[in-house]
């Protein structure tokens, strides 16, 4: 990797005898959901994977993603969708508001995942648009249960509905042991947003 | 973004009164420690930071990210170092030489930190390399201690020690719901590496 970094001369490689596309979901109250799916998209780049981020809820507030995958050289997309969070104080759009993005946005995966366009799809906070009533349960499963079975589905946010971690092959939950922002430190680009 | 997917026209920043480089600890037994770590690395990118990745005993195995980092056009390095999980039934390699590698990146984390050459720095598997006692409790301390006010570091692996948790400004641990390869599904590219 010359001047970026150093890797070992000699390595194996896991190749699995059948492949497989994975439903992971990533839930819990703690840092890190959104985090590890960008993880996984920077790490299925490297495999030469198509990879597409849709996100809810996130159009109002720049996060430092939307320039990273710009600076990619892979094929990417991210779609930053919604408004913020419906509920929290100070967001001043409508509940019916909040709900005609987020359906824009299933109407969007739907649409990505008929084409057949993506290696890898993220839907961001998709868990939290469900809990919030801004989609229906019974739209992520049918989601889920309509993929092409090479595509890795990756559903974000906290509160993960019981039905979709039954479907999901790897579910893990973040939990929040400490966090900065409880010790009145304001969030910090690069590991924050 | 263009074809890159679409972005908001109207967005608000935040942008932090006062600016901390944080300690964030991901733990746990589920999947997305190191991943959750990769995304901030995606994140700070985005930012205009630096980012270093200093991988234990990880050198033997291929993952994505170390092709995921080369298709990044921003200033990253990753360094994969050790020769996979010492203790691990089948890994051929004696404990001294697990700890003599674990030492190099010891010694190579110091080294980049002394330079502040980066904005951002991943510790990845450092939790774990200090369970296996490769590396010591006062040498990972020290260099939490001793890291420029601005530097975000972040530690991975299960395990975390109490007095790591102890200094650090964020915690998650990411716990095990579901894993896919109690499915008997094997490690998928893309997702699991």
């Amino acid at each position: 990797m010359e001047k970026r970094g150093t890797l070992p001369d000699k390595i194996d490689r896991l190749e699995p005898k059948v492949r497989r596309g994975l439903i992971v979901v990533i839930t819990g109250n703690g840092k890190g959901k959104t985090t590890s799916a960008l993880g996984m998209a920077l790490r299925a780049c490297g495999h030469g994977m198509k990879v597409g981020i849709i996100q809810f809820m996130k159009g109002d507030l720049y996060a430092g993603e939307w320039d990273g995958v710009k600076k990619m050289t892979c094929d990417i997309e991210l779609f930053a969708t919604g408004k913020g969070f419906c509920g929290i104080q100070g967001n001043p759009y409508s509940r019916a508001e909040h709900r005609a993005n987020a359906q824009d946005a299933i109407d969007l995966a739907r649409e990505k995942i008929a084409e057949e366009t993506y290696d890898l799809l993220i839907l961001d906070e998709i868990n939290n648009a469900l809990k919030l009533r801004l989609v229906d349960l019974e739209q992520i499963l049918e989601i889920v249960r309509s993929k092409p079975p090479l595509l890795h589905l990756i559903l974000t946010g906290r509160d993960a509905h019981p039905e979709i971690i039954e479907l999901a092959d790897t579910v893990s939950e973040v939990r929040e042991i400490k966090h900065a922002y409880r010790k009145d430190i304001e969030p910090q680009p690069g590991v924050d947003y």
